[in-house]
This record gives structure tokens, C-alpha cells and sequence, in this order.
């Protein structure tokens, strides 16, 4: 068993009026730190031992994400016993 | 500059309905491998060098999550040029 994050994003030439909306309420609650926002999915899998890392690209860029507008990241965490 | 990533996902006892309904739509495609989805937020923040951790650790646990039945985690990724 192993524990996968998958993490999808808007790609960065496409507008994202969520993050937008964040970084403005960021701005008024006093966090003029903050230069920019994006909002995106984030993924915990378990998959056991016959998950390979291609099947995974295969299901983030199918199923979890849309490789028209987004782009996405897949991390293998940590082996989990069982 | 620095790259932030803040990470949301739903506490573990909490019940997550649309990371039940990817499960099963990966168990219908074959990828019979996964056995657990949790669906959560991703962020990417870009924050200028006056922001602090403890500033961040703010941000996230009183805008970006929902302390009452959300977890999160920051992870500073790379400083960022300019």
C-alpha cells in the first residue's frame, strides 16, 4: 500500500476567478503579503502494490484532471504497512 | 518571493462523499488498485519574504479551511526570483 498525491491546477494562461476572488479577500483581511492565488483539486489515494506510476499518470490525466485547462502533479507519499 | 502550497482535505472521520463516488468510477474504469480517495483543496500562493509561517499557518486555518471539519498543510516550495 502506498499512500499518492494527486494535485491538479489551472493551467497558468488560463484565468481563475476562485483564486481571484481569494487574493482580493486575502487583501482585505490585511494579508498584502500574499501576491498571488490559486485554487486547484487535491487528491489522496491509497493504492497497493500493483498501482504502477504510469496507470497513475493515466488516471490523473483522465479521470482526476482536465488536460485541456489543467495541468497536474503526481507525489508518492509513503509506502503504508498493510 | 516563495511558492507556498497549502493542501485542505476533509478530517478522516468525516464522511467524503465525491472522493466515494471517484473511487467508484476508478473501480468501473479497472483501476481496481485504489482503494481509497479523499477529494480536498489545493492552493498555490505566492507570498513576498515579509510573511511568516505563523502568518501562513493563519491564513490557511481561518480562510482556506474550515478548522471544524478540515485539516490542512503548508509546505513552502521554492523561493521565487523578484
Amino acid at each position: 500500500m502506498a499512500r499518492v498525491a494527486v494535485d491538479v491546477v489551472i493551467k497558468p494562461e488560463i484565468l481563475d476567478p476562485q483564486g481571484k476572488a481569494i487574493l482580493a479577500a486575502l487583501g482585505r483581511s490585511g494579508h498584502t503579503g500574499i501576491t498571488s492565488v490559486r485554487q486547484g483539486k487535491h487528491f489522496d489515494l491509497e493504492v497497493d502494490d500493483s498501482v504502477t506510476d504510469a496507470e497513475l499518470e493515466e488516471i490523473a490525466g483522465t479521470l482526476l484532471a482536465n488536460p485541456v485547462i489543467e495541468t497536474w502533479t503526481v507525489t508518492r507519499l509513503a509506502e503504508v504497512a498493510g
